[in-house]
This record gives C-alpha cells, sequence and structure tokens, in this order.
C-alpha cells in the first residue's frame, strides 16, 4: 500500500461508526466513546486509589502519570453526550444528563478542575498533598455518578 | 460520605472486574480495556487522517493535541495482551499475538515510535512535517493491524 492508501485505511478504521461529517457519530459510537474513556480514566484511578488509601506505597512518578492520564481522560467524553445520544447501545448513562444539561455541565467541570488539583499536587512529590487532592477528586467523581450515573445498564 | 468512604467507592468502581492483586485483571477486563483504549486513540486519528488527506485544512493546535493523545494512549494497552488474555470477551486480537509475541512487541513499539515521531512533527506547526509524519504512522498502525487484528470478532 502507497502512503495515500494507508491513511485511508487508517481513517476509514478511525471513522467506522461515524455515519457521515454531516450527521456526525452514532449514538452508539458516541456512547462506546464515553464508555472507552471512563474505562482508560478508571484504569488510571486504581493504583493512585491503592496509595491513597495506603495499600500500596506512595510511588510520585506514578501519581504524576496517573494523574495527568485522568486529567487527558477527563477533557474527551462530554461533547459524546449530545442530543439524540440518550440511547443507541446499553448505557448507564442517567436521562437526568440530558434534562439537567446545566447541571451535568457543572459537575463535569467541577471533576475536570478536580483532575488539574490532582496533577499539581502529584508534581510537588508531596504524599500528603498527593491524597489530599485525590480526595477532592474522588468527591467529584462520586458526585457526577451518584447525580448522573444509573447503577445498571439500560437500552 | 467522608473522604476514606469517597476514595473507597472510587476504588471499588476503578477495581470492577479485577479478579484479585494476586490475580491481576480478568482476561475480560483486559479485553475491554484494550479495546476503550484503540476507541480512543481511533477518534483522535480521526481528524488528523482528515488533515492528512487535505479533506479539512491543516490546525497546528488540533495536531499537537491529537497526536499528544495518541501517543499517550498507545503507551498504555501492551500490557493487557498478557498470557491467558487471549479470550474471554469478543476480540479482533489475532491468537497470533500470543504465538509471536517479540514481532508483536516490535510492531506495539513501532506504532509507539511513530506516534513520538507525529507529536514532534506536529509541534513544529508544518504541515508537509505533520503528514509525513502521520503518512508513518498510518504505516505503522496498518502494519501492526493486518498482521494482529482479525476483520471480525471473534470469541
Amino acid at each position: 500500500m502507497n502512503r495515500i492508501c494507508l491513511v485511508a485505511a487508517v481513517l476509514a478504521a478511525s471513522a467506522a461508526g461515524l455515519a457521515s461529517a454531516q450527521q456526525g457519530p452514532k449514538p452508539e459510537s458516541e456512547i462506546r466513546y464515553r464508555q472507552s474513556v471512563m474505562n482508560v480514566t478508571g484504569r488510571a484511578m486504581g493504583p493512585m486509589g491503592a496509595m491513597a488509601q495506603g495499600k500500596a506505597p506512595f510511588n510520585a512518578a506514578l501519581a504524576q502519570k496517573n494523574s495527568a492520564l485522568v486529567e487527558t481522560m477527563l477533557g474527551l467524553p462530554w461533547n459524546s453526550f449530545g442530543p439524540g445520544t440518550e440511547k443507541g447501545a446499553p448505557t448507564k448513562a442517567a436521562l437526568k444528563v440530558w434534562k439537567e444539561t446545566d447541571k451535568f455541565r457543572q459537575s463535569a467541570e467541577a471533576a475536570q478542575k478536580a483532575a488539574a488539583g490532582l496533577v499539581a499536587a502529584a508534581k510537588t512529590g508531596e504524599e500528603g498533598k498527593f491524597k489530599a487532592a485525590f480526595g477532592e477528586l474522588g468527591k467529584a467523581c462520586s458526585s457526577c455518578h451518584d447525580d448522573f450515573q444509573l447503577k445498571q445498564f439500560r437500552d
């Protein structure tokens, strides 16, 4: 394959699930993307949670790496909760997301702010600051999940 | 909830799918994680592919942001192709991944190197360098997918 074909092949793979440039991504694709981002976020949170709970020794480099990843991830999913993406695949997103959009946006912003705080705390290399900032992020995550995430998948 | 409870709740959510600290994540969880990472990667590739193909105007800031995201993502999934994760959920990963581990690792490293090259090219802000580096990354992605990714999901 020449370069153009390769690029086209990659694009085609990337665009799988996109209805068209005009229509935007399909709801199913948006739901899957949201879940993917949250899955990667959860994986990055795990080892930090262990450190915050004292179940694993504090590792500043790991805290810095994973907090940066969480901050990056929390910048991604919100546009994929747009109108028309309430259903299309099994999802735990409560319909409240689309009914109380201002509150949802505020919760999302609070989580992003807390993630930025954790990045800053991790950069200091101080365990106490890391634990406090992780607690704040945990609070923001839990608050948003309590309000906007169902316990079970719905269609 | 106090802070410890919140952290515990976040941890519990993050750890969903983890069999135990000793056993490591369940195969199903590993497969889902790999797919999540690749899904986020594909989304980041899409707009860069459009720019590389001339279907969208070159946007240096977007190129920088998305190439950095792709580089971050391509650092994540490889440990989740470990022994015992060949099956457990529908996957497109070919069994060759576990039979030709050296070749798979080399392909993964080539993709990571190409992603780093794209990050560097994007930072120059020069469209030509971006397009060339994107072509190299496309080549690395396609090569690995051709060798190690099935066309259809298998159980």
